[in-house]
């Protein structure tokens, strides 16, 4: 009997679960081809037939990671500050198949800071970040939650504090456990919310 | 003529010089026998005499990166506050030499989550780091530069921010030029400062 296209869609299937469960606990250092081929069951020989190369293996998993990223459910609570904390939140390691994503964008920095095409599409993602971070900052402003302040500085501010989060949590998720991000985040929110407020006229 | 103390340590350094700069360009993942033997100008039969194997030379690796970091020189500019820049400043890539540290550290991540007691050693080493910047913020609340509110986590959100504001300027640095680095980490710093400041008697 000949094999139909969804046979060939649920091997797909299989082959990506494999190389994205060999990324979440080996990392990029340890995505080979052996290690796939063990994950799936299945021989190296066959695994050369998806992935003629290494390169082929490491362009497929850096897709694969950058599509489940753009498939992620979003938090949408509200507008304004709430929305900018969503977005935030988002991002956070807050379940344990966001633990996962974030490890592998984390273990693909070394990857990516070594191939200057690569490091340049990473820094073309994290500036498109920070702009739609922007104008929610904006927006929040306009709603009068967050007070005046460059809004590209504060959307900078917490990308970074966010990104260096995740990158806590992932070495030390005892000490960070997803409330304690949360408790923080909104620390973060509540400091960028009373600065910038306007002296009261008395105070002069 | 036997060779002396002097030539084992000359080579020695020339050894390290390279394993760094083979870092600084290519990361762990780039870090071979062969490329350090390319970069030194030596054969990859003459590394195997410094590094048996490849797990003796990322080990190798790990040290230097630890001893750089730790010998590195600290600016000492104040008290309370200042201090607590201070020791901000020192981790941010506002030099060339600090932004090759900075990229070897963001590389090292993926083989240290990659490796328990690695991964371990540097949760250790993150916790140690945000306990000194505890006792700075502790320092800048005795002396009524920063407001009250829980040492511990001003020094984590602190930490995260500038770990994550080192993986935004390594990627787009054109986009965060040193000058930009201190500006929006004096801007947290402000942020911090007129946080949980208590509201003047006649807002109430």
């Amino acid at each position: 009997m000949p094999r139909t296209k969804g046979d060939h869609e649920a091997r797909r299937r299989d082959v990506s679960a494999a190389v994205w469960q060999v990324m979440a606990t080996r990392g990029f250092a340890g995505l080979t081809l052996r290690a796939v081929a063990a994950e799936l069951g299945a021989t190296t020989g066959l695994l050369t037939h998806y992935f003629p190369t290494k390169r082929a293996l490491v362009e497929y998993a850096l897709d694969l990671l950058e599509q489940r990223t753009v498939d992620r459910p979003r938090r949408r609570t509200g507008e304004g500050l709430a929305a900018l904390r969503d977005a935030l939140l988002d991002i956070l390691p807050l379940t344990p198949e966001a633990a996962d994503t974030n490890r592998i964008w984390v273990s693909s920095w070394d990857t990516a800071l070594s191939e200057p095409a690569l490091s340049g599409a990473y820094a073309r993602k994290y500036a498109q970040s920070r702009q739609r971070l922007t104008e929610r900052v904006i927006a929040a402003q306009e709603s009068g939650e967050l007070p005046s302040g460059e809004p590209a500085d504060i959307a900078a501010r917490a990308q970074a504090f966010v990104l260096g989060l995740v990158v806590q949590a992932l070495f030390d998720p005892a000490a960070f456990p997803p409330r304690r991000h949360i408790e923080l985040l909104d620390e973060h929110l509540a400091a960028l919310a009373a600065s910038h407020r306007p002296r009261p006229p008395l105070g002069r």
